[in-house]
């Protein structure tokens, strides 16, 4: 991967702001500056000390004519975001300047940073590692506090240091294997297989602790898939309308995220939950309805959380018990609502259709039991506020895959052990283990998979 | 208008991008800041000098937990944007660290700025004058280069100084009328009667310069609005597709502006052209197709251009004619379509109907034409590419409105002269010329017509 040129690019969100920022980096950066950047005061930069700003014009290097006033800053390698020098420069928020000031820098040498390219610079020369890089875009992705708090800590490195600390109890446990191989030593041979198999349970447990942490984890990465389900009038709208209602002044349109299938944001006690909308299930001979069913059934099979609404005061309909029969053992939650009418509903007969699955009376129109539904979906989220062992969830699958697959080589390791089989098979394992902790941090990832993560960053970051 | 305490927003455009920007200004920015900001080298932010950065995290004031690992930059009063202390926090660019850090700044102090709130102070504060602080908006929302261009002449005070000058001669002016007033003197009184009205005829026209101008200038700020009319398979997508091809990398989706009247954008050299959607004008009995027939016409008579497109190889149809009928006066170019086909059209008949509007053969097929159409467009709307006495365009109408009366106003003065009336009169005309103009600038100007101007700004510029 070759890293010795200066790139750039736009580091703002497009449309229109305040403030635009088109940011360089690489060694010449501080030379593409000089080309194009007139200072009001120095006229030269070649003594721009780092962190430092400077107030001019942006000029057309092809025909001197001012562009854009700005304020230009450098920070000097190594103490900067990718470890190279970097300028940025701050210009008009709008559409134009922003394109004119990138223009004029790629005409002066510079080349166009690929999408995440900054990030991916910050990791090849080891500034973090890949499972910080990651956390990067899952700051800026973020969609509530709770899932940028957890990208956060991965980003300042919380989940790498977890993962060194393991690795290197690893990498120890290897060298005193590697040891008995080289020269064996029966009196304590018996001996060390036992203290091995429970040093590979113990790292297992700790490997098990984060991939349990994983189920949470992803939902506050990509929020809980919720479907709200149930016959017309029921108030299906009205109780996303009051769930909105407290969420306006939060939940903001992100731009980018595919509208076509998420009907509304929320933002539960920190859960970030995509609300998808659902055309209803009724039997149909409508063409066009049908499409609309078949989707909503589609819904049905992704979503994490079906919550499933009952009128109170009136009696079960065929509707409801159709969508009963759909439910299977998916996770739900079944809601009656309209609990401030007189009861018509058979209560009983649907506890036997909905088995053990948690009821809440609410009435969307008291607001009566809206907050036990949110207790519900953040117990459910958080397992019932069991603290987890880890103090970081493992958010992207990704990391989990491979740590399921490094368990995996552990366990290997210990039913080798408990075999009394060569102490070879057992390096075998052990270094199988490592290597897949290394494809998290990046130590030993394939160019493939680093290309992969950095082509879904945002351009300029 | 108070302007003591310090305002906070958000400065970058919403969405998801590399770099987010918050922004504070007032003489608390850097005392709110302390309250958040925990450097990695500096502890003491006291000593922070002007124009310089540094590298730490923001925290949350209520459980001083880490929001945002961020690079903050202090540029003291006065030499600022608002000539005053300015903070501007650099964080991740996503939808949440940006609202949590503002949410944190105003905890401690800060007040949420209004939009344009700092373009605002920078006028209040005198750095600025009024057609400057609304170029500012205009380099934001500036759709090609030359109407950026324009807003920078704006911004930089070209058109500040033209009227200037003016203002300066006319108060000059008015202090010899004064003085003639106050000692009356039958010897020269005459002959400055003859100066005098020769000052006003000089100025109308330095006036006029500038009101004529703003044909031009009000395209480059807003955009030509093209209306594309003609008969089905004319070829009117085939040219906009044409048309749009060489513009692709430079148009430009605009968010925040109407897309519901707005076909497409174009820049045709450098002219923001609007291409309005137009549903066909044919009579019809549907009452659907009738709305949009209204719409049509609707825009039809709003339009700065209307391209009407005939087809060459097919004889005039009942339709063409009704299409030449609602061109009346309008500003018009005929586009005669396919001439690489055989003709049909009665080229002659044509242009009786068309009168004087001007022909074009084209075949948007071949591209003969093409650079003829965008020859006509450009050389229309800068008047046959004269160039104009005036080096800076008004593009702003409330200017231009304002220009017109302060005109008016000296061409009183030119009349009470000529027709030899007492000079107190002179004096009442010339004062009001110099507060028109005077408004442009924001020297006399209603607080309700800055707050007009300056709610009409983004969000944290």
């Amino acid at each position: 991967m070759h890293i010795d040129d200066t790139v750039a690019a736009i580091s703002t969100a497009p449309g229109e702001g305040g403030i635009g920022i088109v940011r360089l980096s690489g060694e010449n950066s501080l030379d593409i500056l000089n080309k194009i950047f007139v200072s009001i005061k120095n006229k030269d930069t070649s003594d721009f000390s780092t962190f430092t700003m400077r107030y001019g014009h942006i000029i057309d290097p092809s025909n001197n004519e001012v562009i854009d006033e700005v304020i230009v800053s450098f920070m000097k390698a190594p103490h900067t975001y990718t470890k190279e020098d970097v300028v940025e420069i701050n210009c008009h928020g709008g559409v134009v300047p922003v394109k004119r000031i990138l223009e004029a820098v790629l005409k002066c040498g510079a080349r166009l940073a690929e999408p995440g390219e900054f990030t991916k610079r910050a990791f090849l020369n080891g500034r973090i590692d890949l499972s910080q890089a990651e956390a990067v875009i899952d700051m800026i992705r973020a969609k509530t506090d709770s899932s940028m708090n957890e990208a956060l800590k991965h980003l300042e490195g919380k989940l790498s240091n977890k993962l060194k600390a393991i690795k290197d109890r690893l990498v120890d446990m290897m060298s005193h294997v590697e040891a008995l191989i080289e020269f064996p030593d029966d009196d304590i041979e018996e001996l060390m297989y036992g203290q091995i198999e429970n040093d590979c349970l113990e790292i297992s447990k700790s490997l098990e602790d984060l991939i349990v942490s994983s189920d949470t984890g992803k939902i506050l990465r990509e929020g809980l898939n919720t479907v709200i389900i149930g016959k017309p009038n029921v108030g299906k709208s009205s109780l996303l309308n009051a769930l909105l209602e407290e969420n306006r002044s939060i939940v903001t349109d992100i731009p980018g995220t595919t509208r076509d299938v998420i009907l509304e944001y929320l933002n539960i006690k920190g859960i970030p939950i995509n609300i998808m909308d659902t055309a209803g299930i009724r039997n149909t001979e409508d063409e066009v309805e049908k499409i609309g069913v078949q989707r909503t059934l589609e819904y049905f099979n992704k979503a994490d959380l079906i919550i499933l609404m009952l009128d109170y005061s009136s009696e079960l309909s065929s509707e409801d018990e159709e969508i009963f029969n759909l439910l299977g053992n998916k996770n739900a939650i079944v809601l009656i609502n309209k609990v401030d009418l007189d009861r018509k509903l058979n209560i009983s007969k649907v506890k036997e259709f909905v088995n053990e699955k948690r009821i809440i009376n609410l009435s969307v129109k008291t607001g009566e039991g809206l907050e036990n539904l949110k207790d519900e979906i953040y117990a459910m989220v958080y397992k019932g506020e069991v603290k987890y062992q880890s103090d970081v969830l493992v958010t992207n699958i990704r990391h989990k895959d491979l740590l399921i697959k490094s368990r995996t080589s552990l366990m290997e390791a210990v039913n080798t052990l408990s075999r009394q089989m060569p102490l070879d098979l057992v390096s075998i394992d052990l270094k199988q283990c490592v290597e897949y902790i290394g494809e998290i941090t990046g130590e030993n990832v394939h160019e493939d998979i680093i290309n992969r993560i950095f082509s879904q960053f945002c351009i300029g970051k």
